[in-house]
């Protein structure tokens, strides 16, 4: 698990817990692009705060990630962000370059001051941890309540060169990532060795991200740190791939997939989740219908509860569908778990069938389908079940 | 418990579990002015699509309400409508009144077909069942998870009489009523001797509904079946009491008691609820906004669930409100649990005064208040933590 042009690390920095990774950082050997999405929460983490405005303000390249697990930096004030540039400068002294290329990323409990000590005190090892195969220790290190780290590869073919986009995720709780545009705390890194036009790389990040992580939900409950950084070391020395040129093509494709499969590591990978279902609502009037309806059954306690119970309760179901403040037609209703159409016309089809659907929710990713009968728009999220370990996780969290 | 005018019974009809009373009477001794309100919700039930069309042609006058729990006839097509006709003939028959007198509620399992066999078998010893106290045995065959029967009273004092108000609830899941006005599957059923304006029934009843019902919340999930009725016999043949008159303001002060207090029980007992949290928000620009974010409060998982844990994690609390869709300013925002203050211009005040709130959600009722000082209007929900027992109870319903 390499990427050329980059280097990562981690270490035990005792932020939260003793023992474990927690702090980690990327480095890029020269300025690399970089592109991002930050949350839509109005309550926004001081790291957000900071990306966001170094981002909306010229194109700013990257040399440096520094991103810690145990803290969220959120709801922390004013001196949350001077912490923000504390860590900046800290990381910059040690890596000998400007603080203005440090991006920082925190994930953890909200409300508590950042132990700047500990960063301190952690910073020279955490720069010498750095090496090009330092990627484990760094997807290990940005970890909470997710049970394992999560990693997605793929090889993005040009003419005369193959490049490879490299995409590290975490997720888990406070999962309805709802991101400008996309969104979770979530966060993501994407990094490829090829050269990005700065606009292009922020055009393709958008494009993947809606795609991806604006169309999951664990709890709905849209963080105030979900970030989403990719980063264009352009180490492989291509021309610099702009919406224009062939292999632009090429390249969203293949970060779309990388944001997809990473996207559905974190459903599956929820708080508390057995099953990663994908809520598919199609036959609307709009897309903008269908992706409340959508949104709204996901994040439905009744309905997740029962996906928890693998029961095809498809009452449940359409109850939510009927309250998201959307006119529907009871009569033109027809509902299927995977191929097995449990609603027809409104009415449920019958025991037989359910009995069939029963037996697909034991698997660990089917597909929901609701058709309105209304139209051709169509919109799907993907959610998980809401289960009796997720209220035990948040319940002990801050305990 | 006795209202005059009115009898009611219940028996035992099999109608999903033997041996227990799901199916209830009420009958006005003559013919009683109705008032009601329903569910918001786009997929309404059989009996509520019934209701709904009876109350918006005319001034019904009902003699009978049949109630049955167990089945709530949603998502039951047109036999479903078939069976609620059936059912006002079948009681209508046995009374000897008119089936245009007649009202239905259901509440249960949605999807499943009604037995009308069992119905028809059990109505004459249903009838036969009427009695003046027979509430006792109407509010227990109503109830559904509900762990027990919901009853309030108030008395009203006329210039010469006493009139006097009996409400019966059902609640426990299903409940985000957003009745039209007022919502949950809450049924509720609201019963006086004094003789009202059928127009001030359905105003006092709708004012009433919106303050009590409608700001309560246990999963959100708003009910296909969620009915509200005021029936009003004049059986203490005073002057019909209208608006204009100076009684209005005793009753509707009475009525919203009532309401409130049925209310505060559903919630109370609520799917697995341990307890009853007023979200009270305040310093909105709008009510709207206050709305907004007060439910949004009140659903989000992470918010019920550190509830349950009796966490005072107000981070959850904060980063809710921030993604209700309203600008807010984090700088002005105080949080109190009950009188204690635990965030002070967006920042945590400290683990003392945590410590403090930690204490006070361990009571049965305590309130959440957030101040977002942005201006001067508030609006305030009740709702209940989201506990391992409201998984398992939703996990299990139909098996």
């Amino acid at each position: 698990m390499e990427v050329k042009g980059f280097l990562a690390g981690a270490v035990k920095a005792g932020i939260k817990y003793e023992n474990r990774l927690d702090l980690a950082m990327i480095f890029a050997q020269s300025p690399a692009v970089i592109a991002g999405v930050f949350t839509k929460n109005e309550i926004k983490a001081a790291p957000v705060i900071m990306g966001m405005k170094r981002l909306a303000f010229g194109r700013p390249v990257a040399r440096a990630l520094v991103v810690n697990s145990g803290n969220a930096n959120a709801c922390t004030g004013t001196q949350g962000l001077k912490d923000v540039v504390q860590t900046m400068q800290l990381a910059a002294d040690a890596l000998k370059i400007d603080s203005r290329e440090v991006f920082v990323c925190s994930t953890g409990v909200i409300g508590a001051p950042m132990p700047m000590e500990r960063i301190e005190r952690a910073m020279p090892e955490l720069v010498n941890s750095l090496r090009p195969d330092g990627f484990d220790a760094f997807s290990q290190a940005i970890l909470t309540t997710d049970s394992h780290a999560k990693v997605s590869e793929r090889m993005v073919q040009l003419t005369e060169k193959t490049g490879k986009i490299l995409g590290i995720a975490k997720g888990a709780g406070m999962i309805g990532p709802v991101l400008g545009p996309p969104h979770a705390t979530m966060l993501v890194f994407l990094l490829t060795d090829l050269a990005l036009e700065p606009d292009f790389a922020q055009k393709a990040l958008n494009q993947a991200a809606d795609a991806s992580f604006n169309r999951i939900l664990v709890d709905g409950d849209t963080s105030t740190n979900d970030t989403v950084y990719l980063l264009a070391s352009g180490a492989l020395e291509n021309t610099p791939i702009s919406e224009t040129l062939a292999e632009a093509a090429a390249f969203q494709e293949a970060l779309s997939q990388v944001c997809e499969e990473l996207a559905l590591m974190i459903v599956k990978d929820g708080e508390g989740a057995g099953m990663a279902v994908t809520i598919q609502v199609e036959g609307c009037r709009t897309q903008e219908e269908a992706q409340i309806i959508s949104r709204t059954i996901a994040q439905s306690p009744l309905v997740k509860t029962a996906f928890f119970g693998r029961d095809p309760n498809w009452g449940r179901v359409l109850a939510a569908a009927g309250r998201a403040g959307v006119a529907l037609n009871p009569d033109t209703i027809q509902l299927f778990i995977d191929d097995i159409q449990i609603v027809k016309d409104g009415c449920g089809v019958g025991s037989e069938a359910e009995l069939q659907a029963k037996g697909r929710m034991r698997l660990s990713e089917w597909t929901l389908r609701l058709n309105l009968g209304l139209g051709e728009a169509a919109h799907s999220v993907i959610t998980c079940d809401l289960s009796v370990d997720y209220v035990k996780i948040n319940a002990d969290y801050r305990t």
